[in-house]
């Protein structure tokens, strides 16, 4: 029943917990680090949650605020969110729309609904490992969902299901600005999953957390808007889509969201019943207070700083990086994702990184399903200030000029 | 995969999402409600909340209140919770403590790390129906935890639980003014439950919810802490203590925690890891300074308020019941457990109690694993006020009086 066990029976590098020990350990003024996934503090609306946290509690709300709360949400913040649900092209009402303790929960609840052990979820390789580990308290098998490689045919991805001694349940994918890749599905690529997703009669999970953090490119649909279109609306649709406000105005809270047909959203409420009631009334009011006044706003302010952060990053890899080297050019999002030489082991070169150079990534193997990407690596730009990239990328560089020496 | 199915298997009568919307439909002022099993809102202390959130998020606080946390929690927290744990009688440090949204998520938890289908849990008759729905979802077998009934030795439970084609997992008990029923375990039955536990060789999960409540009587230690006594310490004891602040500080924010041995506690972080990442920064950080400042101050304030209406209620019963009917004089809690003759069904007379006199109450049957108990009902005195007790109490008298008479 340890997690990490499971998640270690796919991975045969670094596990889940021992990442997450190692971005503790990289926790050093000294060390410059491109690790942790997390968003600049910065950035945060400070003072707009001391003023909504004031509010709330300093008028007719407060009761309200400390009670019990229904297990789907606050009201008034499922409408906000079925209202900009609306704006990226997926109409909806608040019954589609069911709040969480972040995104994550949402994974995990879609886990424990859908997955059976040795049913199959299709996901991409590389993927978030944060939804492996969730998905792997359900015992399931993984099958890679992607154009080239794995199954490509849906006969041949049910025949796989079965043989592994199940059924296909689902599909996930991060299609905007990917943990760990920074890539963006095109409109295609959408299509071509709903195409498969409805071959197999499977359901689709949009993990949409980076969604709204484009710097550049026009932005492409939403899956779940995808599937609206072509089913003649949400309730018809067989596309989950999870949002976060962890990434725009601040994770401390764990707000997040799901926006799926009724007859999921009914399912999840009772299960959230049974496990942990509902998300803090609390935070629900606050954020609702939040993201009426400075949601715009706050999102073109992490799109500019976020945006340089990554311009500052790609130069810097441009200008030190050996030829053989490869990296993603993310539209958005948080990461670049680097493909070393083959045969070079990344997380062998993080502990030589983090010795020599004082500089640490994420090795890359943790976010396949199969252990396999033992030569990518993982650089998180949003806290990458220009100390950072001035001194880090260069630092990084020469390291791995020297590791493709040695070779 | 819905819960609600999965407890309708359990219980013949009212489901429990049923009883949350009957909640909802009782709230109506002309409506005396001795059905919602929740804190007075009036109790909760506003004024500290007001500050603590103004003070978190005004100082040098802001950005860790902001920003993700472990997943263990917030460790000035889990250090008051620890010296809080050795003044019940519960040697230990923060290791031993971990954050969970609500005792409620602790349930969910526990049953998810321990119980595979057709495993057996040991539970009362009746019981917590959030904890029967916790636990529905990984498919367990229930088994009377009783000293009357039931199986009465080591080996006839474990005999039956090998029979339900698994093995008993856990026994899990409130034994302090227990949900729904009002009563306390004795010294003796506590150490009843620990030699059970040990013969079987499985955990006790103690649901410490209503511990503080206390308004007559001395106090009886927790389980947990006979369990440290008998083995030399909690990480050699096989004890599970979930606590909640939801009834002594506010429910709003889901801050509840697990003492439990560090074996337990290392499988529970990664779990939480994998299922919502953590319990929310600026939640931890407020109740850790609600809790150093107010915590002593609120339980006198509640056991005042809440035993004074305890008294009032009892004293109304005295004068309204007939003969024939009997009731929990609990000391301390929440709730009284009220039995009525065989053969009147009290989910049948909660609609005529709602249609002729305005008055309400949960049918205990709910609470049965197995659907009994259909004579029996549970009413909350926590928002009992004067005119609830002088009113209501004898307008549930005369429909009880005229539905004995009818038979």
């Amino acid at each position: 029943m340890t997690l990490t066990d499971l998640f270690a029976t796919r991975s045969s590098r670094m596990k889940a917990s021992e990442i997450r020990e190692l971005l503790k350990l990289l926790d050093q003024p000294d060390i410059i680090s491109f690790a942790g996934g997390i968003p600049d503090p910065a950035l945060f609306p400070h003072e707009a949650f001391r003023q909504a946290y004031a509010d709330v509690l300093g008028g007719a709300q407060a009761d309200a605020a400390l009670q019990y709360q229904v297990s789907e949400g606050y009201l008034p913040l499922r409408r906000w969110l079925a209202a900009h649900m609306a704006t990226l092209g997926v109409p909806c009402d608040e019954g589609n729309v069911f709040i969480t303790s972040g995104s994550q929960q949402g994974l995990d609840y879609l886990g424990k609904l859908m997955l059976s052990p040795a049913d199959t979820a299709l996901v991409a390789w590389p993927t978030y490992l944060g939804a492996l580990q969730a998905f792997n308290a359900y015992e399931p098998t993984y099958d890679r969902l992607a154009p080239e490689g794995g199954n490509t045919t849906p006969a041949a991805y049910a025949e796989a299901a079965a043989k592994a001694g199940g059924r296909a349940k689902f599909a996930y994918l991060v299609p905007d600005f990917a943990n760990p890749t920074g890539e963006t599905l095109t409109l295609a690529q959408r299509e071509a999953v709903l195409d498969l997703a409805a071959e197999l009669d499977i359901a689709v999970i949009e993990d949409a957390a980076y969604q709204a953090l484009r710097y550049e490119g026009d932005p492409v649909p939403p899956i779940a808007a995808l599937d609206c279109a072509r089913s003649g609306g949400l309730d018809a649709a067989r596309t989950i889509y999870c949002g976060s406000f962890s990434k725009i105005l601040a994770p401390g809270l764990r707000m997040g969201w799901i926006c799926a047909p009724r007859r999921i959203v009914e399912k999840l409420v009772l299960m959230k019943q049974a496990a942990d009631l509902h998300s803090p009334s609390i935070n629900q009011m606050a954020i609702h207070r939040v993201a009426e006044t400075s949601y715009a706003a706050q999102v073109e302010k992490v799109r500019q700083v976020y945006g340089a952060r990554r311009d500052a990053i790609l130069a810097a890899l441009e200008a030190a990086m050996p030829a053989g080297v490869e990296w993603s050019r993310p539209q958005g999002g948080m990461f670049v994702w680097v493909t070393l030489p083959e045969g070079i082991d990344t997380a062998t070169l993080l502990a030589r990184a983090v010795a020599e150079e004082r500089v640490a990534f994420v090795p890359g193997s943790a976010f396949h399903a199969d252990g396999s990407g033992r030569n990518t690596l993982r650089l998180s730009f949003t806290l990458a200030d220009e100390r950072a990239v001035t001194q880090g990328i260069p630092r990084l560089g020469r390291l791995v000029r020297d590791e493709m020496g040695r070779r």
